[in-house]
C-alpha cells in the first residue's frame, strides 16, 4: 500500500487523495529551530512502499531543504520509490536570463527536485518559454490541468457569466477554462511597473453588459493584478465581479488587499491551504498519481 | 585571476580573503520577491575563471538555494571551478537519527553541497560522531581552526585569564585554544531542557581565585548555554567574565539576552556577520582557499 506523507500546510488535500488512490498516510514533521534549522521525521514503516511526498512549493527558499531530507530519510528507510505532489510548483516563470547574470531558477530548481525524487505531479505550472514540464525535467512529470474544475464550479456558481483574464499571461487559462465551460471570455492587458504596481487597460464595456465577470488568474500573489482589474471592472456598472485562482499565493498583505478592491466572491483551488479555498483538485491529483504508481521502476529513470 | 563572489552579509570577511589570495571581487545580487522566491544575479565575466563562493550558512533553509542558484549560474557562465567558503556550516549537529524516523541532516546536507560545488571551506564544524569532514563529505572539503586566532585575541586582550568551557560539548573547543594560548581551563557541565533552558553546574571556586574567566563556545546560538555559565560565574566573586564565541548565530533575541548577563565583554569571530565581531578569520581561511585554487582539476573529484 503506498504511503503519502504531507507536509504540515497540505495535510487537508493530503488526505483526500490518499482516500481516492487507497493510500496510508503517514507521518511526517517539520520541527524549526531557533537557529533556522529544521528537523524532518517521517514514518518508519514505509519499507518497501511507494512513498508520496505531498509539499506544495509555495515560500519554496524556505521548504526545499526539508523537502530533501524528507525524501532522502523515506529512501534510507527503504521507500522502494519518492514520488512528490507539488501542487503548487515554484520558480517556473525565472525560465531564461532576463538580464546578464542571472540565474535560471526555474531549470536549477527543476534539478534540485530530480536529485531528490523519482516523479512529480503539480497542477497548472506557469510555463512560458518552457513549453512542457519534460523539457527542465528528467524525471516523469505531470501537469494536472485545473481548468475543467473551475468550469464545473463557474457553471454551477455564476449565473451568466463571461470570464475575464486579467493579463495576456492569463489568456492560456482563461481560455482553456472558457472551452470547458462554454462561456465568452475577455482578456485585459495590463503594464507592470515595479513588483507591486500594476495598470490595466479597460476592455470593451459593451460586450460585457448583463454578464457577470470572472476573473481567472493562475497564481494570486501580490494580488495586484486583481485589484486593478477589478478597480477598472467597478466603474462599468456590471455585478460584482467573480475571482476565481488556481494557486492562492497571497504573499504579504495581498489577501486583505484583494478582499476590500469590491469582488462579489473570491475563490480558489486548494493547490495551496488558504481560506479561499472552494475548489478542491484531490480528484485529478489522485488520477494523475495513481498513473505514476501504477509505473513500472523501468520505466522511471529513462 | 580567481573571482570571489560574496553572498550580502560576508562580503566584510570576503573582502579581506580576497586581497589575501589576490583575487577579484565580483558581483553577487540576491532579490527577494514577496512570493518567498529568490533570484540571484552573478558576474559575469567569470568565463574560465576558479570562483569562491563566500555564504555562512547559518539559517540554512533560507540560504541553500540561492547557493544552488549561484553555483549554477557561475558554471553556465564559464567558470572552470565552484568552490564555497562557508565559514559556518549548518546542520552537523544532526549526524544521527536520534529519534526514529529522523532525518539524518548532516549527510543531507552534506550531499546537498556535493552537488552543487567542488570544494568547501568552512570553520570549526560541530562534529561529534563524525570524524572528520571527508566521511560527510565527497568533495575536498577543509575545516580551518580558529583556535590559534581565539589564543592570541585571549593572549593579548585578557589579564590572568583561565579558560573556561560552558558544557561538555565546548571541551574539544576550550583545550585547543587552552593548548595554543598556553593558558589553564576548566569546563562547566549542563543539562539541557528543552531546545533553550539550560542548567549549569558550579566549578571548583578556589581553582578560579586570581584569575578573568573567559567563556570558550563555538556556536552561540540560543545563547542560553552561555547565560546559565555567567550566572553561575557571577556569583562567584570573580572579575566580570569574558565570553569568546566562535560562531556568532544569536537566533532571536539571544543577542540582547546576553549583553544583558552581565558578561565582561562578548567578541566574537567573524565566521558570521554579527556587532560581537572582533577576531577575524581572513588569514587562515585565505590560507585554505589558496590550497584548494592550487589543487589541478585531477584531484578535485575522487
Amino acid at each position: 500500500m503506498p504511503v503519502l506523507l504531507s507536509f504540515p500546510d497540505d495535510r487537508l488535500l493530503a488526505a483526500s487523495v490518499a482516500d481516492r488512490i487507497g493510500a496510508r498516510v503517514g507521518r511526517l514533521e517539520w520541527r524549526h529551530f531557533p537557529d533556522g534549522e529544521s528537523l524532518i521525521a517521517v514514518d518508519e514503516g514505509i519499507s518497501g512502499a511507494d512513498v508520496v511526498l505531498f509539499a506544495s512549493l509555495n515560500d519554496p527558499d524556505r521548504k526545499a531543504l526539508p523537502l530533501r531530507f524528507a525524501a532522502r530519510a523515506a529512501r534510507e528507510l527503504g521507500a522502494r520509490r519518492v514520488g512528490l505532489v507539488a501542487p503548487y510548483l515554484a520558480y517556473m516563470r525565472q525560465d531564461t536570463r532576463f538580464h546578464p547574470g542571472e540565474a535560471v531558477s526555474a531549470n536549477a530548481f527543476a534539478q534540485f527536485l530530480d536529485e531528490g525524487v523519482d516523479w512529480l505531479v503539480t497542477v497548472d505550472p506557469h510555463l512560458h518559454r518552457i513549453a512542457a514540464l519534460g523539457n527542465v525535467f528528467r524525471i516523469p512529470a505531470t501537469a494536472v490541468a485545473a481548468a475543467p474544475k473551475l468550469a464545473d464550479w463557474i457553471r454551477r456558481e455564476v449565473a451568466k457569466p463571461i470570464l475575464i483574464g486579467p493579463d495576456s499571461e492569463s489568456a492560456q487559462w482563461v481560455a482553456d477554462v472558457a472551452h470547458h465551460a462554454h462561456i465568452p471570455y475577455e482578456v485585459l492587458h495590463k503594464t507592470r511597473r515595479g513588483d507591486r504596481e500594476v495598470e490595466v487597460s479597460l476592455p470593451d464595456i459593451e460586450r460585457l453588459r448583463g454578464y457577470t465577470p470572472v476573473l481567472v488568474d493562475d497564481i494570486a500573489s501580490s494580488g495586484r493584478t486583481l485589484v486593478a482589474a477589478l478597480g477598472h471592472l467597478g466603474r462599468l456598472r456590471l455585478p460584482p465581479a467573480v475571482c476565481v485562482v488556481i494557486h492562492p499565493i497571497f504573499a504579504g498583505d495581498a489577501w486583505e488587499c484583494l478582499q476590500r478592491a469590491g469582488a462579489g466572491r473570491i475563490v480558489s483551488t486548494d493547490s495551496i491551504a488558504h481560506p479561499s479555498n472552494t475548489i478542491t483538485l484531490a480528484e485529478p491529483i489522485a488520477t494523475a498519481v495513481a498513473v505514476h504508481l501504477a509505473e513500472r521502476p523501468s520505466e522511471l529513470r529513462p
